[in-house]
């Protein structure tokens, strides 16, 4: 274990510590300004109430500490031309960031309205959560962030994100002790383990104990540095700490800390990469930092601690608009810094400040890496169709979609080989998906030990397995944030897991594409299978389709949601989404044996439009409207529909049937409520404006309702889906359970197409006496009646079987 | 740190490991019986294809590690009479609690079908995994459960909550290597520093390292003792390893083991209690079992290697039915536990075998403490009304709703104090939600070192903050299945970190309700304040009120949304959920000052209808149909329609305009698909058949619709609510944004009254005047319009106040 070198023998010049504490309190003057100033920026006059913001927004208690890492690694940047990105765990931080990424000069070239001016210093201050302005958190408008640490606990998953296929990358990441309480946070500690060096950058944390949250103590702020001590060296790591409150002590302390962890991590790159022997899981370094909450701020405020305790956690002088004493308090804060000594009188920087921090691109705030568009290449894709499952006859074949997957994403994974700049994520489920395929092209990462018997796992593997959805989405966001592409396959239910880091991600992009200077990154594509219909082993807790339900909440620009019912529309669908960019793509799709039912060129037809009628499937007569439509969204549900018009066929040969079959359910939502959504009178020519509609969906049936409750007929819309219903049991029986099965969707339509109720009343009370049959039988043999699972479609593709 | 002690030393005697050891070969072959058999369960004539069940479902590779733990904490609980539960992490070993359950003979007390003979033991076999049988889990028909496990990684958590004010509980917390990746059981380690010893039960966490996933090894499975000592040090426990594959060896390991254990866990009870000063956080002991996965089945399958691999996660031998060398396989697999030496010619314990699990109650199976609801005491509640904000005029007083709340609660845990059965949670939230009134009961619980200028921590406080809303909410589960109430306030926008815990429990719920055996607990109770549409200073981030939509997804039976306007509703709301059981209730509330609407006598009214006219509030006229009804839900909602009313009255006062107030939001459902839903004849009296419906919501617009599309009027519904569209902006310029403001929602009516477009054309341009008059105000000045937020009800509540 390192520990900081005593403050003598620190590299840091007697001269250039002056220097870097002029920068350090220029960088904690401009953040206390965009707290409390609409005016007087440079404080040239006295301060005076009406140069406070009516509104105090702001945290100011972890800001100090922020700018303290700032300037340190402004430092090691320059000194030994690193190519670095700053991760701010604590984003409430947010006027440490545009403090920071101010005075380096980046702010000002993004916008140039903010200039390196008086007058831009007393907009930058004007515009901090002010109406108009930008928000209080380190956030998509802030540059050089790839974080907005609004929801804490992705600070750590992020950096990895960004330095996995980034060699020369250093990763800063600050993360909050407030944070490091956090269940992902504290996982993702962990990602060491899935980090090679010789591939791979390196993550410098540096966890900042300033010992308090709102309004407690926090945990790890209040632990010993020997129980930090242990726990770090246990998470893999080998802690420097840094602690004080002295600010000539901490500076010294803090640039041999950082000396001695980049030396570290570039011996341990170099002994990676120098190709001697195989690479062990080394003991990276990390930095305890121990500084007092709200440093340089006010020792007290009304004779109540504020530095060094929660009170300084926000604003820590209230309200000095109308208060005179705090307005003074304020005032002799803010002049503590000597803004005289620190800006010109244009309001410049002064130049022997300048010169400090690094130039150009190597400057955090504008680095490429925390703009990852700038540096994102286009994903090379092979021709999906090479991958088609044959179809001679509609429901003939049948298929594992996502196997079929696998193979193409084998190949995506091989033409990007070169690139390094595609991963694929998942819980441990790889396999268990039926992606396996993807390991004929690469293998699991993993850095810890290897056994001989072990399979699938490498050093250099592509695929990222731990249990842990946090971890996977958290490392994908931070590789597509840098710029790259990826993909994550996921048990359906458990995805929930991580819906309030999909919220997060899905507002980042909202934000960002509003910013024309934030390039467009790969989307995130969510492959959602063992879904709620064939988790019929693992029962009642692996049974949830509602993911959908929180997307469809955000904004239309961003989301999209598809439901391929059989490998080739898989195919086509998958293909797609690795194309785009800026979005959240969640495909559904079973891994189970299951029939297919287009061929290639009718499943890219069907795709492109996202919806469509099957003739082939329905018993419609040319130039009638047909008595019901009977749709189908999912693989399961699409099945189930065509054993139910099978039934009807059979029985009731008269009834026009059509099939309507739904894999973009986006189209179903009106033009206007999302670019993907069809025309009503597209709509209404499809779903009629009056005939009822079986609709068989896969997830909870209001999300139907909602997407088409403006729609002509949607008072003839009756859905079916997941209704709450599940155990450990057989497939059939799930959809059972749920009524989405075939007799209870023929017996829907029975009641619901007038007259039928009684032309075929007894074939209803024959449907009802087959489902007791069913109940009666497996409970008796415990598998589904063999005509039910041998079920196949026996009419053939009809008249458009030829794509 | 300690040891287990050398094998010699043990108290286990020679005699007793031979019947430790045929008692868990007992256990495992039961495991393995109910994987595979149908019948033939006692092995008495060879195994045949069609004793083979055709669907194998079930996971083995945990099973054995499960029985190894729990034949041993039978042995300790018997020798030492300890109050012990069983938490058991990896849940989908189930086979294995149910195996020990029918053991020691809880499972045929409470199944009587399932008797302690050789017919049982086939039944059992039978209903493992099967149809109209048990599911494959941990579940809530498992007894002595409390912890599903399906979804990994809350085991600890729940384990803290049973034992927290348990002060004679021990829980025993076996913790999968796998479970032990995920996010929240790596912060759970933490759970140490809010247990008291004096006043609490203790935790024993089991970490059970078998080495793989799925199909991978796992990350603490891999990693070296010296790493896992390490780690555990710093979370604050002292690691007692167990290691090995050899039975008679590991048996003496793990008797000494927990003997060690529990005699430290019994000397650090004993120094807190006996009053000798000062309690300090002590090191609790924990057990590191690294045993094979899949231990004692088969080594290898096809010459692939099974046992101590993942290929024995789940189902070993794959397809004995149809493959004669498997089925050998399985034979021999079975045989080698000896079931002719473990149970008797009829199918029985024998004797010298039954002899050995604990009696009665002290049988975890039969510990009333898993089964929470045996144990329940009812809440000692004040009378809310003594808590009412006085309002002699609607609109006229200004309060904080969390605030009143808070004294409320203040008084809950002062009546309840003796009991110490209710705790309150939150992610270091309660002051900043503003219930910090019941500090004035109670402090935080805090085990680490508290500082003299440190506020309201203390040793046995009963509010639990922590920076994890996956600990908070874990901890409240398992407080509330072991039979105590709780309370958790969560920040909106981040109670989505928990959905899927969320998920959980309600499937958790609904199965338990329909066991009668399983007693109804306490309800969750969930108070989501610091809401969207005052998450102004924190912008977008924290702004997102979807959560009740993943709750309205769940059985009707179990969740509860409400939406109470101001403090007297929101006092009437926190008192009726506190009396409920078995339900999951959100209730959403906002922190600010904001005015007041209803009298307590008119709260009481209006809550316990959960929807009603507000005849003071519109300009109905006797006898006439309303020409428009504005509906409201939700605090904000609620200001911004009466607002709106009020500047129609002032323009237009010859429009009949009805105020309708949602508090319960089920009501709006119809009735046979909520019980709180009300009837369509009332809901047709109070909406209308066909009049414009301005509904303004305080959540996804959606949700509205949803529940109201099969009313007549659902046409008519214009719901506004959160359109996504957020920042660091203003109160009222958030309402603006997403156009639920006053203005947005007078024009809507204009727009939607026949005849009122023309005849209100002016008033229209002069709001959407204002509107951009507020835009140039809220960026000019950086706070709202005075008008505005100083905007008073100018009518008093009229006829009805009264209350």
């Amino acid at each position: 274990m390192e520990q900081a070198l005593p403050a003598g023998n620190s590299a840091l010049s007697d001269d250039h510590l002056v220097l870097l504490d002029r920068y350090w309190r220029a960088a904690n003057y401009l953040s206390v300004g965009q707290i409390y100033l609409l005016d007087n920026a440079l404080l040239r006059e006295p301060l005076r109430a009406e140069h406070i913001k009516p509104r105090l927004l702001g945290h100011w208690g972890t800001t100090p500490g922020l700018n303290f890492v700032y300037a340190h690694l402004n430092r090691l940047i320059k000194q030994r031309d690193l190519d670095m990105i700053y991760i701010c765990g604590p984003g409430h931080g947010g006027p440490g960031m545009v403090a920071n990424t101010y005075l380096e000069g980046t702010y000002s070239e993004i916008y140039p309205d903010i200039g390196r001016d008086a007058d831009g210093m007393r907009k930058l201050f004007r515009q901090f959560s002010f109406p108009g302005g930008i928000p209080s958190h380190a956030a998509p408008e802030t540059p050089g962030s790839i974080h907005e640490g609004g929801e804490l606990g992705y600070a750590l998953v992020h950096a990895y994100g960004a330095a996995f296929d980034n060699p020369d990358l250093l990763v800063a990441c600050v993360v909050g002790d407030g944070e490091a309480e956090t269940g992902p946070l504290a996982a993702s500690w962990h990602s060491n383990k899935f980090l090679n060096p010789a591939r791979d950058g390196a993550v410098l944390p540096i966890l900042h104990l300033n010992g308090y949250k709102i309004a407690n103590p926090t945990v790890l702020g209040r632990m010993t540095d020997d129980e930090i001590r242990h726990l770090f060296l246990g998470y893999g790591h080998e802690p420097i700490f840094v602690e004080g409150d002295d600010p000539p002590v901490m500076h010294r302390l803090m640039a041999a800390a950082l000396e001695s962890a980049i030396e570290r991590i570039q011996t341990i790159q170099n002994e990676a990469r120098d190709g001697r022997g195989s690479v062990q899981r080394p003991k990276w370094p990390m930095i305890v930092l121990r500084s007092p909450k709200g440093w340089t701020g006010p020792k007290e405020v009304d004779g109540l601690r504020v530095e060094g305790f929660w009170r300084a956690h926000q604003v820590p002088i209230a309200d000095p608009r109308s208060n005179p004493d705090h307005l003074k308090l304020l005032e002799q804060w803010m002049r503590s810094y000597q803004p005289e000594a620190l800006f010109d009188s244009a309001g410049q920087l002064r130049d022997e400040l300048q010169a400090l921090p690094p130039r150009g691109a190597r400057r955090m705030g504008a680095n490429p890496h925390a703009n990852g568009g700038l540096l994102k290449r286009e994903l090379i894709l092979p021709d999906y169709r090479d991958y088609a499952v044959k179809v001679p006859h509609a429901g003939a074949p049948e298929a594992e979609a996502t196997r079929v997957l696998g193979e193409f994403l084998r190949d995506v994974m091989r033409l990007n080989a070169k690139a390094r700049n595609f991963r694929i994520m998942g819980p441990d489920e790889t396999a268990s998906n039926r992606l396996d395929a993807v390991f004929e092209a690469t293998d699991r990462v993993w850095m810890e030990g290897i056994e001989p018997y072990d399979v699938h796992l490498a050093q250099d593997g592509r695929v990222m397995e731990v249990l842990s959805e946090h971890l996977c989405q958290g490392w994908l966001e931070g590789y597509l944030l840098t710029g790259r592409h990826g993909f994550f396959s996921c048990y359906e239910a458990f995805v929930h897991i991580v819906d309030s880091m999909f919220n997060q991600h899905a507002k980042w992009l909202k934000v960002s594409r509003a910013l024309p200077w934030r390039r467009p990154i790969a989307s995130l594509n969510y492959l959602l299978t063992s879904h709620v219909w064939r988790q019929d082993h693992n029962g009642f807790s692996h049974q949830d389709p509602g993911f959908v339900d929180l997307v469809a909440n955000k904004k239309a620009d961003i989301v999209r949601l598809y439901f391929p019912p059989d490998a080739n529309t898989l195919l086509w669908v998958a293909d797609h989404c690795l194309r785009t960019y800026d979005r959240i793509n969640v495909i559904v799709a079973g891994k189970q044996p299951a029939p297919q039912w287009l061929t290639m060129g009718q499943a890219a037809t069907h795709c492109d439009a996202g919806i469509g009628i099957w003739p082939w499937a329905g018993t419609e007569v040319g130039g009638l409207e047909p008595d019901v439509v009977m749709a189908c969204a999912g693989d399961v549900p699409t099945l189930e529909t065509l054993a139910a018009v099978d039934l009807l066929r059979r029985e009731l040969p008269d009834l026009r049937i059509r099939v309507v079959n739904v894999v973009d359910l986006m189209t179903l939502q009106p033009k206007e409520q999302h670019p993907h959504g069809i025309g009503d009178k597209e709509f209404d020519a499809m779903f009629t404006c009056d005939k009822p509609v079986i609709f068989a969906y896969h997830g909870y049936p209001h999300l139907i309702h909602r997407l088409t409750y403006s729609r002509a007929n949607h008072d003839g819309m009756h859905v079916r889906g997941f209704a709450e219903e599940g155990t450990t049991t057989t497939p059939f029986d799930m959809v059972v359970l749920n009524e989405l099965d075939r007799f209870h969707l023929a017996i829907e339509v029975i009641d619901r197409v007038p007259g039928l109720a009684t032309a075929a009343a007894h074939l209803k009370q024959v449907l009802l006496d087959r489902l007791q049959e069913h109940r009666r039988y497996i409970c008796a043999h415990g598998e589904d009646m063999p005509e039910i699972s041998n079920w196949k479609w026996p009419y053939g593709t009809g008249a458009s079987d030829g794509g």
